[in-house]
């Protein structure tokens, strides 16, 4: 997607670097980050320079190739691809992608008969993981955009835009693809309280590609659905039961709920690894809890240009700040992944 | 209601001098400011130290009582009291109660046979505005304690506390009352966005009664009454139609939407006054949009303890902000009053 006018991925190799864009500084400044060898890759991983599931995997795809890259002809090659491998593993805890990734690289490698065969069937299979999450998100886009009618006033909550994958993203990539087919869509943002990645992020994409956006606090998207001025709603996913529950960012039950009492259609848009087939309800998903500071503070740029928290409550005082919750099946008329547009009582399933 | 153990009211009158809690430094510091003459109270109310509409009416009918303490027994009596009161009438446009306290106190000092007598008086008018705003507030505190059963999880959006009145509140007072009989209660308090009403003031004021409480940001709380973790609702409200729809803050709705898919009695608690009836439905109130910096910005104080603004979206992104909406009379269970409980369908209606 666009970035001032120049196409860009989130993530990309250049010779042995590894270039990705600073998602810590936007939208208040866009840097791409140059990481010369694998462990800086890491430490970008590691301290969110990137974040969302598929611009992570790629990030530790492409660091594993780098750790191929890097590991001299002779002396003791496999030790040190096993080692970058580890290193790469411990960035992150729990996204399922960039385990995915990294393996796939590493075995690609080991399939190798030479050194310099190594190198090259490990570049190109961290290019091929880039190159699918993009065209999954290009495909979502293609479903989704069937379901936007030209003129359509679009609800996003959160970000799953191309930020958090390599290019197109998932809830906003049907946008994305409705617009370049020449619809006019325009798109209310929910600011996505407590890290606003909303404001932060989706409104930033959306200024990117041209697309007209309005920002609004979670609490008016129930008023603006009431006044009939939400055509529909899109959101994406972190994980997606076998019965179609889906959990998201907090809140995306409350929008969920609203737009089924103002008969507004709601869809999740994810790729196929998001649902999991180990999990046969929401009831199965377990929802993480995170700093009370994240509801105590809120993190901008102030007048001055630094970026800054402020507190808003009295000292000492308590939060709860659950990030997720789930959305039951009955309120999502449907999903869209890369294959299709599915209903939520019958999902695909990735051939794992 | 208390302050660091001491009970205070929003504003009172000393002799002649107007003393009220700036309302514009809570929760970071507590100050009383000291309004030496009616002028210094007018730009009080101008600059909203003090907000909510029973406050802003006992601050204009204390700073009425000031006029009419401050004119020359013999030197144009009358026309400086009639000046006073245009320039009160004229600190904020819409508030009912300021109009209606401005003129009890003027015409009580009108009827006066002497200009001591109409000093009199005047402090008579201004305290019986002020006496019955706290008794008003305390009545609905009795009422609707009987609502909340020993034990409960309340939710509350926005502030109706007692900053706003002069004492009690209108949501929070069943809260308070219901702890005060001894019953254990405790609070999820909505940060409520855009201007953060609940972290900022809502939970100072419960943690000066020592009432636990809990801030979340607004996108939690349908997550929290599908979880079980809410016993009842309870909110305030700007303006109440005959028919029971329910104007308040923003979100308000989702709230009660979110309430009824969930089972969770939903309460409105207001006084009598805010029962329009010259207004059949919801349809007929008007929603009053505010600046998009409200919703690009957040206020609060830095890590150096001075009150600051940081920015979340892009440099020269849009937002909306409609500042209120109408929550429909089926999602709401009782509209509490000073006068009891009732239907929404059966609301009583003020002696004007």
């Amino acid at each position: 997607m666009q970035v001032n006018g120049v196409p860009y991925r989130t993530v990309w190799l250049e010779g042995c670097t590894v270039k990705m864009i600073n998602q810590q500084l936007i939208p208040h400044r866009f840097e791409i980050c140059t990481l010369a060898n694998h462990l800086e890759t890491a430490q970008a991983i590691t301290t969110m320079l990137v974040r969302g599931a598929g611009a992570i995997g790629a990030s530790a795809g492409y660091g594993m190739a780098q750790v191929v890259l890097e590991a001299p002809d002779n002396n003791g090659f496999m030790d040190l691809i096993q080692q970058g491998a580890d290193t790469l593993r411990h960035t992150r805890p729990t996204a399922q992608d960039l385990f995915y990734a990294i393996d796939r690289v590493y075995n690609a490698a080991l399939k190798a008969n030479s050194v310099n065969q190594a190198r090259l069937l490990a570049v190109e299979a961290a290019e091929a993981y880039a190159d699918e999450n993009a065209a999954a998100g290009e495909a979502i886009g293609r479903h989704g955009a069937t379901l936007i009618p030209d003129g359509a006033r679009v609800l996003t909550h959160c970000n799953a835009g191309w930020l958090a994958f390599v290019d197109w993203g998932s809830a906003l990539a049907p946008i994305y693809m409705a617009s370049r087919q020449g619809k006019k869509v325009s798109v209310w943002v929910d600011e996505t309280r407590p890290r606003c990645q909303g404001a932060s992020l989706t409104a930033w994409e959306l200024n990117g590609e041209g697309i007209p956006h309005t920002i609004i606090v979670d609490n008016a998207a129930g008023y603006l659905m009431r006044r009939g001025e939400v055509d529909l709603v899109i959101v994406g996913a972190d994980r997606i039961a076998m019965n179609g529950d889906v959990a998201n960012k907090i809140g995306t039950y409350e929008k969920a709920i609203c737009a089924a009492a103002n008969n507004v259609p709601f869809y999740v848009a994810a790729p196929i690894s998001t649902i999991d087939p180990r999990c046969a309800s929401g009831e199965g998903i377990p929802i993480e809890e995170r700093s009370a500071d994240e509801v105590l503070y809120v993190v901008g740029r102030d007048d001055d240009g630094t970026l800054t928290r402020v507190r808003m409550a009295h000292e000492g005082a308590q939060a709860r700040n659950p990030a997720f919750d789930v959305t039951p099946a009955r309120y999502i008329k449907a999903i869209i992944t890369q294959e299709g547009i599915h209903q939520p009582g019958n999902l695909p399933v990735a051939c794992v």
